[in-house]
């Protein structure tokens, strides 16, 4: 869970941080003047590895992709932002495959080695000449600069106020300096599920380290699962969501065929930067919220009851209202399933201006203690809100990010079709 | 599921409908100014039922009555709002009990036989010498009338901006008259578990029919299944949430002891009346939502589609601003974990102002007619706007309700502690 920071550096970049890759953004109309078309290649064939959404109602571009990945290869990818490409039968398959083709014939290499990918507005058609002519410029924009990474995270962007970008580098067991690169994006209707082998909102990383498919399954999965699927922004699960990891073995280690410790811990921490990234600008966020769960019966309770927290309509408003209403938590765990004895529990806040115990092994503290409310209100005028909840009953763990719900959110999600 | 209603009819009046039931509601002070103690009572000893929260937190009032309804006997209740007595520990068990204590006295029975339940903010003490003065004044002012009834329904509310009452007669097989009164409370905090036994919200049912305890048990589950627990605020589930039928037989009929067919409609009208007033008067709603999923694999697939539909923060928010954002709804259903096919999905919108069809069997009909999204925005002015999918994959069929998600949504529950 904790990454050992000491072997882990964050760099400035993104997604073309690593050797080797290339990126580029532009605007080619989907969207009211911003970029909406990113293409992303690498200079030789990587090893691939994907998550998708579980949700039962996938769009087209994810059906391409899965097809396309089935032997773990690719050599780029082609994303638009805009329009999601779902509910959008035989004709939106038909588009999809179209930009992979598209897409390959730009990046010099088969189509079915293309990964698909659209986020945007559900059940309406892609407007194809557009995104012919967007595919066309992105290719001409393609390179390897921090800026040229930088585009791509801008044109992968929907209710987003900022890009999310992270690239660390690290030293592998064998000594190999390898650099890992990313982007993401995300905004709302954002609510994983834990079911292994599925996850969520749309992440690209890139890396240069040499790695073999199934090691780089193994890696996607684990680091996802403490990352991308503890992030609720909205509890709305998309049907566009996915998450890709290319290695193009550049840094030249030989093929990394086991998990390497210390590349699985920069492959988590990127990650978790890119969560917390897309948390702190959920739909409308004004605070971000970062629940620790320890204590609990075992890992798979601390997760549920971490997830419950930030995705409580309740405890969200609380937060927005700077209000240590710390019964919605306490209720919010009650009702995920999770085992608690609310004699035992004992309940914290954190932020940058201190901590403050609102429940001490079932003790309420802040139902005796005028002072300690006070001081807990003063706490949540942070930006970053923590929550740390200790069961007493075993010895799971777990944290989980989310932010506020405010009246921006109702107000994007009401007069805004998305 | 469809009722008979040419047997059964509302009349006017609450839970003091039925033969021999006395009710008052009084201020106490735990709440500023407005009433905050009601007391139930019948004439003689009611077969009772009752069905509580999952959320594995629970109150102490719950503890208190389930304990106490063991034996399926009941004289009588006392509930309190403003205060949820959760979370309270030792103490608030022992302020349960003496709630009993003094409801028994104040009815002239058996504290053992005395459900007990709480509403409002968890997490703080009951002000106990002001319960004790309340339930004495509650004591004085019982009475069968209608007026008294209603002072009962206002006394159980919480954010509630207005009471909920229904009261239907019918004839039972034997041919006897019965009546069956309701009120309920509830307005945020509200997200029912389908779990057999469990129910949500606070709701008190009244019948002056003789049925014996294990046929009680029958119909209230079933019943609830077909309302409550079909009604979605905003997710949250409570800690105080329960439901109670009494049943004091002043009806003269032959103790049932088989599910009555015409109770059972009778019932489940009343039943899923309080739950569409709940729906209206949901936090902050503008607008109440009731979602029909038919041609299900099955009824449970019918009933986790519609409760994802009621649930999904962004379809709440579409509704709320009159966008018909069709996406949104087959995404929910999607990761709903229903069963669903894209290509053969219908979807209606209906409302007082018309119908309107936005898919036909996986035709994205909104999608190539701008005539028919303006119609869909004309009819979701409404205050009533009902959505109907046929899944075309089979005979399950269910309906759920629910509201809008508004401004007042986040300000109600970010500025005051509840």
């Amino acid at each position: 869970m904790v990454c050992d920071m000491a072997n882990i550096s964050f760099i400035d970049g993104g997604i073309t941080a690593p050797k080797g890759f290339l990126a580029s953004g532009v605007h080619c109309g989907i969207k009211n003047r911003k970029k909406d078309i990113a293409l992303l290649g690498s200079e030789s064939e990587c090893n691939a590895s994907a998550l998708y959404t579980t949700n039962k109602v996938k769009a087209a571009p994810l059906i391409v992709t899965q097809r396309n990945l089935s032997k773990g290869k690719a050599c780029g990818a082609v994303i638009n932002s805009g329009l999601a490409n779902a509910l959008t039968g035989q004709k939106g398959l038909k588009d999809a495959e179209e930009m992979a083709d598209l897409a390959g014939f730009a990046l010099n290499c088969s189509p079915e080695k293309i990964i698909v990918s659209s986020t945007g507005m559900i059940g309406k058609y892609l407007p194809m000449d557009k995104i012919r002519a967007g595919i066309q410029a992105a290719r001409g924009n393609l390179g390897s600069s921090r800026r040229n990474g930088h585009d791509a995270a801008l044109a992968i962007m929907t209710t987003d106020t900022v890009p999310k970008e992270a690239a660390v580098v690290t030293t592998l067991e064998d000594g190999t300096r390898i650099t890992i690169g990313g982007m993401a994006k995300g905004s709302g209707m954002i609510s994983p599920e834990l079911k292994k082998w599925h996850a969520t909102a749309l992440t690209f990383i890139s890396t240069d380290a040499a790695i073999s498919t199934g090691t780089l399954n193994k890696l996607l999965e684990s680091s996802v699962d403490l990352s991308l699927n503890m992030l609720n922004i909205d509890g709305d699960r998309s049907t566009n969501d996915m998450a890709v990891i290319l290695a193009n073995g550049k840094a030249g280690n030989k093929e990394m065929t086991k998990v390497d410790a210390n590349f699985n811990a920069a492959l988590t921490a990127i990650l978790q930067s890119l969560t917390q990234q897309l948390a702190r600008d959920g739909e409308g966020a004004k605070k971000r919220i970062e629940v620790k769960i320890k204590g609990a019966k075992n890992t798979e309770q601390a997760r549920v009851a971490a997830r419950a927290v930030v995705m409580s309509n309740l405890v969200k408003c609380a937060i927005f209202g700077e209000d240590p209403n710390f019964g919605r938590i306490v209720t919010a765990i009650g009702a995920s399933g999770a085992d608690i004895d609310a004699e035992k529990v004992s309940l914290r806040l954190l932020s940058e201006y201190g901590s403050v115990d609102l429940m001490s092994e079932g003790n309420l503290l802040a139902l005796v203690d005028d002072k300690t409310y006070k001081h807990a209100r003063q706490l949540l005028q942070s930006p970053l809100v923590k929550i740390e909840v200790d069961m007493k009953m075993g010895t799971g763990m777990a944290i989980a990010w989310g932010c506020d719900m405010t009246y921006d959110y109702v107000k994007i999600n009401s007069e805004y079709t998305t």
